[in-house]
């Protein structure tokens, strides 16, 4: 676990890219911060669980907890564990019976889950080092009080 | 369950509507077709399993298919149940040692899963009365061979 560090979710942002607005979530590592960007249904609902926001109908993310909850099933913790070609690679940790299991998972629906399950976020150092960004250099992309 | 019918689905359209184009999901019963909106991740996600298509990445619902499958837990049916002020209304079926879980859900949700798990997709038959169109009347909205 020493290579692996633990963040919050600072937020979820649109910002301009070449290709357009896009949304982007923060992930936040005491002054280093990871921009993320993701799907918009993703940000959505990354977005409505960081505000404990409810939706009058079960959102995606929500399914996989009832499911998850009716299995007597839980998510221990999520793993951003690679960036390659710009697509970061992560993994949901699930444990039932005791036995702990292992999914490939993309970073938002690893985040959206995570903040539902109050679940701790974890990025693999490799990672923060690739990618992670001084929160000054966020601020010129971003321009929030970070 | 003689008050429940199995539909297949027809395809993800985008329609016009006063409020600007949408997705909506065509199920099928015979000469009858049940229009359904649905949001435009969960259109992506349905589109793709019904071109058995796959993504470089897990979509959200090829997620929870592995999901189920890491918990020896399986998706025996889903339901649409309910349709009420225009929101309808649907269930999960998933079974895991033999017993039998209902959870509640979109019916968006359900049907990208049911067609990811190959599992039947029903429709309460007072839904159907109070909802499905002829073919013909789809037709002068979808203009295409059904």
């Amino acid at each position: 676990m020493n290579d692996l560090v633990a963040v919050t979710v600072k937020g979820v942002y649109m910002v301009g890219t070449p290709s357009g607005p896009a949304p982007l979530v923060l992930l936040c590592d005491g002054d280093r911060a990871l921009p993320i960007y993701v799907g918009i249904a993703e940000a959505a609902s990354i977005e409505c669980a960081l505000h404990r926001e409810t939706t009058p109908r079960p959102m995606t993310h929500d399914l996989v907890i009832s499911l998850l909850e009716s299995l007597d099933a839980k998510i221990t913790w999520v793993l951003i564990d690679d960036l390659n070609d710009g697509i970061y690679y992560a993994r949901l940790i699930i444990q039932m019976d005791g036995v702990q299991r292992e999914l490939d998972a993309r970073p938002s629906d690893c985040i959206a889950l995570a903040l539902r399950a109050n679940a701790e976020i974890l990025v693999r150092k490799s990672v923060i080092a690739k990618a992670a960004v001084d929160k000054n250099e966020i601020e010129e992309i971003i321009p929030l009080d970070l």
